[in-house]
């Protein structure tokens, strides 16, 4: 069996945790060279001692980790993301960063020809036009991680990309699917961030209930199969089995189907073109499947799908704003200085304020992240929990 | 755009009258080189005047359509389906006649290595140790029509058939899905012709509702995609909007969906590897669909789902066995001369007289099915509509 070099960025999160469950039940198949962390060093030393990587990195506390290195505690060394993404041994990067943070180290790895699983969603939603044009030229390949878009990637494997007719996302409906739209002005954050299918990160999961998260799935899809956003549509499916769909132009439409765990798709992005029996991934088990419920989205009740699709039309430096201002928003719901209405709200007036411009290099669309995180953050404390 | 030219063997049934609407839809596409039909001799003259063949044949009147090619009625010549099937200007032969007339013509088809597009069932049924065995020398591509095998096929597109684990073949339920097990003592022929979802021929209506339909297709499947009984599943499914799925060995499942509508599973067949616009395929509009269902058949409400991948299990002569006691089960019972559940018990009373043989030529599975075909009879005349 070929073996595969793995970077990890992000390891220590959500999707970098379940990398390394693929990696440790395939141990024949994956050499893992580098791993990037957050602030988690606790996690991150441990991580290095399981799986030996030559190369590390630690956004905060580096200190410990550089000490750690140079008292041979740990055998590596020290290095920055952008590097990793490059390293000559890695053939898969795996981008599970959290926000604006993956920007630069997937343009690393897109311009050294990798295959980059790209787990961030902000990285396509800022910068698609970029990072996909950057791709064309070097042959980079990307490969979606997200659940839906490797379901979407999946069902186009032997089709021509042109015969692509429309895109369906599907959506659980997030934490307050069954929450009646009156309700929403008193919900919490702890309320929020109980997701009914889906064990993630808190900003996905708050971005679930809003359908924000759709919004920026919509963007994503848009750039990762060149599908314009007119033919792409938001599905709600409450039990998250069935990932997504595309329909052909023949009228014939493809689904992918499996239980809510993200180790699944991990591992189609790891091992591509091949599928490897999947000792991680536990079997859907169709005897236990009596419904699967479909419904159209309330624009009322989700305003936030329709900002993100907007600022996805709008396109340019839009979307960078939508996600920036969602990330700020988010974080205030989550500490409590900005109701659940306020985060469409802050959205909604931060895109309002913003100056676009259509076809933006990455310093502008960075520059225009910077403003409209400023922008919002005012916004969130002129607002007084609006 | 490359044209295609098709022999159409069985243009009057319900499976060539479909592909002759897919012909008419896609007319930049098709040369209809050969039509051959059974009886109907009258629309057989009108689809002969419409696209215009080089062969006709008509199993039975033929003297009248002889008489039209010889006065120079119809500008085409006599011919036998094995010839059509064989014809230098066939790209693709179309199999929709119904039981064994198919299955020396498909053997024609496959010796000259043609892609078949195969709707008769009993061809693979009875003989696809054969045909498959044949095709593999040839390179002769078999693609399916059944709308559950072409669900399945579409979904193998793109993926190495040694990752399949599992075959999920969907199944409506037929006419009697809510009948109780013990009124089904009761129902007429009349009743059992309502099918729920597909207009099909009334031979696989009365299958579909005895499920006998999706034994065979799980057979069918075996050979189409080589893929053990074992692995081959059946799920009910009332919508019939999810036409099958396929477990791959990571987990992960696909499936293919759309409307129930026989030309979209045509239409895939004649233009593959392509997907052409279907102008003639009604789409699947998601909005309209609120569930979907599934469930497990109650083996003691369709006995001969049991009886058909018991039979397949055993393999050799014995798929033709249950393919010929089924057929004239089927024609009893039409002719109100057997009980609906007197069908299962021709067929299982014919199995257990059968005494088989293990990897049958051609001609002893013929032998088989002349002898199943007479013992069934003489079965239901000594039953007296048990």
């Amino acid at each position: 069996m070929t073996r595969t070099g793995l970077a990890i960025l992000g390891s220590t999160g959500s999707i970098g945790r379940q990398t390394l469950d693929v990696v440790r039940s395939l141990p024949d198949r994956f050499d893992v060279i580098t791993l990037a962390a957050g602030s988690n060093v606790t996690l991150l030393e441990e991580q290095a001692r399981e799986f030996r990587p030559q190369l590390v990195y630690a956004e905060r506390e580096d200190e410990y980790i550089r000490e750690r290195i140079t008292s041979g505690a740990l055998e590596c060394d020290w290095s920055f993301m952008e590097e990793m993404a490059a390293h000559p041994q890695v053939d898969v990067v795996v981008v599970g960063t959290v926000g604006a943070a993956g920007l630069s180290p997937t343009l690393s790895a897109v311009a050294a020809g990798k295959a980059v699983a790209i787990a961030n969603k902000e990285v396509l939603v800022m910068a698609g036009h970029i990072v996909t044009a950057e791709a064309k030229k070097s042959g980079a390949e990307l490969r979606p991680i997200d659940s839906e878009h490797s379901a979407i990637w999946q069902c186009l494997w032997g089709e021509d990309p042109d015969t692509v007719d429309r895109i369906v996302i599907t959506a659980s409906g997030g934490a307050f699917r069954d929450t009646p739209r009156a309700e929403l002005a008193r919900v919490t954050a702890e309320e929020a961030l109980r997701h009914p299918n889906w064990q993630m990160g808190q900003k996905i999961t708050v971005d679930s209930a809003t359908l924000l998260n759709k919004g920026l799935e919509c963007i994503e899809a848009r750039w990762l199969f060149d599908v314009p956003l007119e033919r792409i549509e938001v599905l709600l499916h409450r039990e998250s089995i069935v990932h997504s769909l595309v329909e052909f132009r023949d009228g014939s439409l493809k689904a992918q189907l499996g239980v809510p765990d993200m180790r699944l798709p991990i591992q189609c992005a790891l091992t591509y073109p091949e599928r490897l029996p999947g000792a991680s991934v536990p079997r859907l088990d169709l005897r236990m499947i009596n419904n699967l419920t479909f419904g159209i989205p309330d624009a009322r009740k989700y305003p936030c799908l329709g900002l993100a699709l907007d600022a996805g039309r709008r396109g340019g430096t839009y979307p960078a704003v939508l996600g920036a201002a969602d990330e700020v928003a988010v974080q205030n719901f989550l500490a409590g200085h900005l109701s659940y209405l306020g985060i469409a709200h802050v959205i909604e007036d931060t895109l309002s304020a913003h100056d676009g411009n259509s076809n933006p290099s990455l310093d502008r669309v960075l520059e225009a992240d910077s403003w409209a995180r400023k922008y919002a953050e005012g916004r969130v404390k002129a607002g007084s929990k609006r």
